[in-house]
């Protein structure tokens, strides 16, 4: 698995309560429903551009994403993909499609090699039925992912992508306190456009209208100036209370 | 209650199975399971402009739409308010909050006079434990609202104003044959702009630029003079489980 992105070596091919302690969804679990969690469970390495989910199948297991990204998309009749949120460690999908028993809504598509804790769905479900815990766990995760979406919704209809790709880069800057932060754009700006919704010119032209608020990028290297500003601008969303991912 | 839009009357404040079943998370339930929500729940009738959830405070009950509409806005730190959806009769809203526990993430206010079926937290969660037909149901329904949301962020992300509301106007016409429809628009066109994530002035455009696609307006009153050419151009999804409402 040398392909680009680290992914960790065959050591951690098991899964283990620690790992899946990082995954949001299991973190304030008991010990025992992570020890029920691993009998069914396994492990899975997957290469960049490898089809994790399609669209129109049937949901037969939740994946949570321990290393690596993935993309979700929407295949339109005529086509065309819209992503609609890329994974990252420690984040889950198709969460809500496994539980309601339904064909999946998503492709999912590993962006880099990736490691990830696969659950097939039978299983997982008759856990669920025994563990009051698990199911309280996963009813809330799958309200957060909801809210995760309206917010999305908001923002498209709400931002232009200016503001949207200033409110994604504050995201992405963890620095509690200062005013400035260097960051990494995690993915290419092919698939930051479509995660955005707009075309990779109109993210060129975001890009060079944040200049402004003190926005200074070197490919995939961003330096924020003056976060007090770019907050002022973007406006992002001040409820936290989980992430789609 | 005659300000404009008909609710019924004083004979229908009490609970029923029948008015139950017309919404769409509770149309399988077993009878038993439905006398158990009539206990729990009672029937509310509220103007025009009511607030019925506001974004922020604890989600303490359900609301089950049985007559009338309700707009659901999320409002940003900067006062402007996105609407999110519009609930027709046989929706619900707050479903995922209710049972994560979490403060309402929506706004929720009455568009016309309305009818609803209202169910507190605390005893419905009570009734999810006994009643693993319920926990199911809502499950499902939790899932459809995800689905729901995915599509929407899917439509403001790929398609155009003009083909959004080409495909909301398909959603319209519920003509199961035929190549012509003859629609009302359910609300006005300020609100119709603010779902479709749009200015009124683009909603203008929009409307003028299907008119190519056999799309004729008199006011609130929409002809659709030949519908297969309308889905030729706006592509809605093919994809049918279930709406966001």
């Amino acid at each position: 698995m040398n392909d680009g992105v680290a992914v960790s070596s065959a050591s951690s091919r098991i899964l283990d309560a620690a790992a899946l302690r990082e995954a949001a969804i299991f973190r304030d679990l008991p010990s025992v429903v992570l020890m029920d969690l691993i009998g069914i469970g396994e492990m899975r390495l997957v290469r960049e551009q490898e089809v994790l989910c399609r669209q129109g199948e049937f949901a037969d297991r939740l994946h949570v994403l321990l290393e690596g990204q993935v993309a979700l998309s929407n295949t339109a009749p005529n086509g065309v993909s819209a992503v609609v949120e890329v994974i990252r460690p420690g984040g889950h999908f198709v969460l809500a499609t496994v539980l309601a028993k339904l064909p999946y809504l998503l492709n999912a598509q590993a962006v880099t090699p990736s490691r990830l804790a696969v659950f097939p769905a039978a299983p997982l479900l008759a856990l669920v039925q025994r563990a009051p815990d698990l199911a309280a766990a996963l009813m809330r995760a799958e309200a957060q992912d909801f809210r995760a979406l309206v917010r999305q919704v908001c923002d498209l209809k709400l931002r232009t992508t200016a503001q949207r790709l200033g409110c994604y880069l504050l995201s992405l800057s963890r620095e509690p306190a200062g005013n400035t932060a260097n960051l990494r754009l995690p993915f290419d700006k092919r698939l930051l456009a479509a995660r955005l919704g707009c075309r990779q010119e109109n993210l060129s032209r975001a890009f060079a209208a944040l200049r402004s608020f003190g926005v200074e990028t070197h490919g995939a290297r961003v330096v924020l100036h003056d976060i007090a500003r770019l907050r002022d601008y973007a406006e992002p969303d001040d409820l936290e209370d989980g992430e789609f991912a």
